[in-house]
């Protein structure tokens, strides 16, 4: 059955502005999909913001082993009790992706505990992503650095908890940089957030970011799953 | 005017049980603030779950530079919007000591992003805390180890995130080790998790731990605060 | 062909101490290369501090994923410019797993830059390894600790640079704790130091000291390999 | 007497090059002495490579508290004994702070225990250092960023462990970005690497360079020294 991974996207860009449903027809959730899709060591499936539930139900969370998050304007039309799920299931194990304007989704700011604020524009400038760790799985394939045409610049200071550890940094031509891939731990989850993916730009179509993506998947899958969250009272193991 | 501390306690177990209130019958918080006030870099001031806005009101946040928080049984009773205000706050650069069972209070959980689980036990054991970075702030004036005569166990695995910088680990006579003293970093401010300090024990009567809470207060005081949480739109510096 | 595994052994103690050589008859690098051997992952072979070049000719090198070092009383008798070639080697992608009293080795202590200094005493005590990322892939199938009835005490400071990942801390009968299990990245290589595995003691047939050593192996194994280590003159990516 | 600084420089470049003397008539070291020199905190001597024992007499290291250190064309020249004291000084607690080109230094290089290898030009672009670490003590005063006209282009990757802090990163016109202000711990030593400072630019007379590097002393000046490097034998702590 390989790696089960769940695409979730606000999926409301693409709904209401034409540029974006242009470049991502079946929704950025969609195009994302089709290439993981692909992998063969790798299922997938979609959810939306407007599904019931989000399209997060236990069901589906129960048979995702990594979920891949994109959102942008509707971050506060996420319901706190799947916000909490969502949480849980990454301190059990379950990989988290936060793609671009997902920095500011609920879930990974709140796995952050800052407010992962940012300096940003959108002037169609172009981006650089520079590979910090060379031999960090996430990084395999990808050379010395990828090129965006065009990108929304994000930029430093990002206030995120120092990364544990830092694999791409993005210089973009208005002068700005930024920690453009970041791995945390959290629990027994792996958390990459990874910055390109600005909808008005068919970011998601460029190979080499559809690889940092596929390969974030693998690196974030679980290993093991913790069972319970608790805190168990215990017998001491020597004699006091 | 120097470093305006705030000694925030639950303030529970005093009231309800003798053998807590005879080790600390002006409260945990008294005697923490006790030791602090001798200090002349440092004014105290304190706070408990009871009194109205757990005693934390824009006043007084306004006027911390660093609080200290030490709960343990009524932790669901810190109302949620001044969990917010404080860890704002911490953001915005004061500093956050979370001491013993704090572990499992609702700001030091939101802090960390993670569940802050560990394994437990009391049976009135010895723990030895060793100093792992000599030359840190936190552990000036220590020596290589603190001596604990009896202490609630705390073991591994702790459930946070990876500390910025571990600064104590414990051992504990039953067989068991812990993280005990492990800084972090969120937004501008620095929070200090310190493991000891069961209510049923005179630890902050100890002289080291009083000068461990003492460096921890100098180590997280902020030297800068940040404004206001945004997100700012900003120009290129660089013609694109 | 799997993953070339060189055990390098000063296989001294066991020629010199009866106490030594019955619990590893064929050298403390002739029981670790038995277990790994089984390992259908694996190819396993030995090199010695008395053969040529210390077993590590440039052909061994050539062929060698990950190297495992356990020395102890002939540190200084590692011929430097072997040092300097396995150091490159590790820099290039080669796994390093440094064993026990490996700490003070030349390699080791090069590739962290510091004294790697600690305490120590030899009383027979038992030792407890807890695991502190139980979701680390050198931890997978160890459960909460493993224990061992007689070890070496090994205990902080240990003079190390803030270890990438800790993944055990090791707790002492005596009273002493150690971070026993540590891991490092330096240039396109893997560092794991593991404490266990004094030479008087039959740490190396414990299965779970033998899962966490095969698990380490699988771990550093290099992704990729860095060609040539050099600091290149590169054009613009821009017009300036 | 306040920090003891010793800036030492190699000081060949501004014998050797007039457009080197020119902008720095009385060294790199000179220029550093008398900024640094101003501060009431601050007491500063200088040492070059051409002086007998390259100016690092015993009498001069133990009087030093924080070193600096600026090399580039003659790194091999410097001879190992002294830079063995160096690097032990640094273990015992001395603050070492690497500026530009040191990066290829011998006492860097061991410290790291890395290639420290970069990619780099030389084409008069500019440079804009970002701060990462905001309330960081080395970052003090000098708000987002520090603009460069003229910079040398030093760009990832950067062949170092990943840095304990990293304060600044360096965006360069021509497209690269570097880890340009990184924070490392070692024995009882600070470390700091700071990249601005190509020779041939007025680098150490922009105030806001000026102010890193004095922010920089103050950070790594040491709390406390490490009498001796030893691994004690101990006495148990516990019966067993």
């Amino acid at each position: 059955m390989g790696i089960r991974v769940t695409v979730w996207n606000e999926y409301r860009h693409e709904k209401s502005e034409a540029r974006v449903s242009e470049i991502y027809p079946k929704g950025i959730h969609g195009a994302i999909a089709d290439f993981l899709g692909k992998d063969p060591e790798i299922t997938v499936r979609t959810a939306t913001l407007d599904e019931p539930e989000h399209g997060l139900t236990d069901e589906v969370l129960d048979n995702t082993d990594v979920l891949i998050w994109w959102g942008h304007m509707a971050h506060s039309e996420v319901r706190d009790d799947i916000v909490e799920k969502v949480c849980t299931k990454v301190l059990k194990g379950m990989g988290f992706i936060a793609l671009h304007s997902a920095h500011f989704s609920k879930v990974f700011k709140r796995l952050m505990g800052t407010a992962c604020t940012l300096r940003w524009r959108e002037i169609e400038e172009s981006e650089r992503l520079w590979v910090v760790e060379p031999n960090h799985p996430i990084a395999d394939g990808i050379g010395p650095y990828i090129e965006l045409e065009h990108e929304e610049m994000y930029g430093e200071r990002f206030d995120i908890p120092t990364p544990d550890e830092l694999v791409f940094i993005g210089w973009f031509k208005g002068g700005d940089v930024f920690r453009s891939g970041c791995c945390f731990k959290r629990g027994y989850g792996k958390v990459f957030y990874f910055q390109p993916g600005h909808e008005t730009f068919p970011i998601y179509y460029n190979e080499q970011i559809q690889r940092v993506i596929t390969n974030a998947v693998k690196w974030s899958k679980p290993t093991i799953w913790l069972d319970k969250i608790e805190a168990p009272k215990v017998e001491p193991l020597e004699k006091i």
